[in-house]
């Protein structure tokens, strides 16, 4: 489903001006021992500094990087850990320095809660390549309060105010969710590249990074090309939108749009040969990867490079500024991801179906099921603040 | 030696005058035998057609790709093959239709004669891309008159007016001959990438690609660091202009300069690592990969790409108009090649130095000598046009 809007009620709103503005715990799913499933915790949140938005939390994106994360397979990660970077909810609370924010406001918190504000990048409004490194949503050290930063699977979270961004009301909250994550790693490099209204764009793959990456570029008038290993999406692909399905394996196929396309998204996880989509791109045409495979992949050959003048370049999610951009940009064009809503007693079989790409293509939490009773006795997560 | 400008002298200019306008045989060394040495040669030039030029050479570069051509190393050639594709000349005599040249002009020839003029890159002045395949100087065929093309290890050569550069009065010819491959090559990645004043420009290898690349970044107010593997290249690239020495071994050496540059040019010809050079770049900074290795490149690791947007990428010589630019540019700053002339004797063993990278910069052969008598019976290039 993509849903509807949800207004907030009378009920919602009275609910916010309860929640706590002191500190407080939030209910949570987080993963507890390595190796383990996800299970209920509780996780403390600050009391909100002058510039915090405490956020009633209403729904979260599963990303695949959650698990990655959560299982240590990106380096090991302390636990108790609760992922979550698709955040979705309402102000339920504002430090007194916060005037731009105010109780009820529909926003969201991506991949990013905070970054050193002084290097290039964060003068330039590009976070994410802070040079002193960006404060990750969950699994990091906040570098102003010392916590151990816990993420979206929660009733609850405190953000910095430059790092809450606005979701317009027109959009379903729980399809939106994905946007802070899978739709703007998407939408920066169409941006960054340049795509402009009839240009060719390639994506690579159509699980949740592939089906925001078709759905975006079609918004901005973007000729569109899915690559699949599967002749079984052609007619999702074509669902989504897309003008041209190639399944990757007939080399016909491929050689059919050879030297045509202006851009590529390469959404692709796993270890995969470049060279067919060096060959599909026009001169001066750029191959974005934005999976990160965790095998290396085959080598480049430069020639496919240097005949043509092709670029091969890379990118992650993208700054404050430009997410908001993109969630405006979605509220135009009426964008959201296409989402199965779970509860939080599901989350772990959910896991288990995204990473065998069961999905169509964006698990969202339900966080409201987090407040009802889950299995076993909740752990009360020991962030070293706890510790002390 | 980088020379001083040679002005035409009557008795040159007469002897012009009486060079041969319509067919004729010129003098060349070119490789006869699959793996053989270079030899005497006479190959036929053809008469001048409406736009053609007929230029008597006054010196060729020696080009490293002339070898990897003539031994077969990039794919088996037709023999006899006459190499060389770094020509400076003067106009000998022009065709009825040709308005812009005349007798005695100094004029150049690079790698290309002729293209399809007619896909995008033609239209677009880039025909290096020519989507039809643009006629090699040597080694190919010419799609207008089917001739085998010869390239300028010759006394003369007729070349349509389309593909004729101006080379400025105020040059050292000998040491201009390699601005039409090796300057060309390293001049238009510096432009198409945008290299601004204060840039900060690395250049991987100096050999004959990466001594041009040095000198022409300085003269675009670039700030240059040159990468070698060989310590005793410190004072070279110094002498030539660099800014920085690192010696890519010197692990803390490379990490000084992290983050630091805007654009790489990598002129190394045998496989290599690129992880220290994308290290070395900062955010949204380009390699751009000139030298090809006949053996496989390690793989790339996508991280390095995605972290900071780096863009790797290719480039291989310039289109005419660029080329032109290039020339007149070097002619402003007075930037030449660092050259060693030889004569045509000196050939073969020239060639064996130039493979094993003992020359500054370039070998650039001196035509004059190739009217004098060498060893051996000269022997007439069959041509397709000779058998049939």
């Amino acid at each position: 489903m993509t849903g509807r809007p949800v207004p907030p009620t009378p009920t919602a709103l009275a609910r916010l001006r309860d929640a706590p503005a002191g500190r407080h715990s939030a209910v949570a799913r987080g993963v507890a021992e390595p190796g383990g499933p996800l299970v209920p915790l509780e996780v403390p949140r600050r009391a909100a500094l002058p510039d915090d938005v405490v956020i009633d939390i209403d729904y979260c994106g599963l990303c695949h990087s959650d698990v990655h994360a959560a299982r240590g397979e990106w380096g090991q990660r302390q636990l108790p850990l609760v992922p979550g970077h698709e955040i979705v909810g309402r102000v339920a609370a504002v430090g007194h320095g916060v005037r731009d924010f105010r109780v009820g406001d529909r926003i969201g918190v991506g991949c990013l809660v905070d970054s050193c504000r002084d290097c290039d990048a964060c003068r330039g409004g590009e976070q994410q390549f802070c040079a002193n490194g960006a404060v990750g949503t969950y699994g990091a050290t906040d570098r102003r309060t010392g916590e151990y930063t816990q993420g979206g699977y929660s009733s609850t979270i405190v953000v910095n105010r430059g790092y809450v961004l606005r979701v317009p009301e027109s959009l379903d909250p729980a399809a939106a969710a994905p946007l802070l994550c899978a739709g703007i790693t998407t939408y920066s490099p169409l941006r960054h590249f340049g795509v402009a209204p009839g240009d060719a764009v390639g994506v690579v793959g159509l699980g949740g990074l592939g089906h925001m990456a078709v759905k975006i570029a079609k918004a901005m008038g973007a000729t569109v090309t899915v690559f699949t290993t599967s002749e079984g999406k052609r007619g999702a692909a074509r669902g989504l939108g897309a003008d041209r399905v190639v399944v990757s394996r007939d080399e016909a196929a491929m050689g059919e749009v050879a030297e045509s396309l202006h851009l590529i998204l390469d959404t692709v996880a796993a270890p995969h040969e470049l060279g067919p989509y060096f060959s599909a791109l026009r001169r001066d045409g750029t191959l974005v990867q934005l999976g990160l495979p965790a095998e290396p992949m085959p080598p480049v050959d430069p020639r496919l490079l240097l005949r043509r003048r092709i670029r091969y370049t890379g990118s992650i999610i993208g700054g404050i500024p430009e997410t908001q951009e993109m969630l405006d940009f979605c509220a135009e064009h009426g964008v959201v991801s296409d989402v199965e809503i779970v509860d939080a007693d599901s989350l772990n079989e959910a896991w288990d179906r995204m990473v065998a790409g069961d999905v169509k293509y964006r698990f969202v939490l339900d966080n409201a099921t987090l407040r009802a009773s889950g299995p076993g006795e909740p752990t009360l997560a020991n962030t070293p603040e706890d510790q002390s």
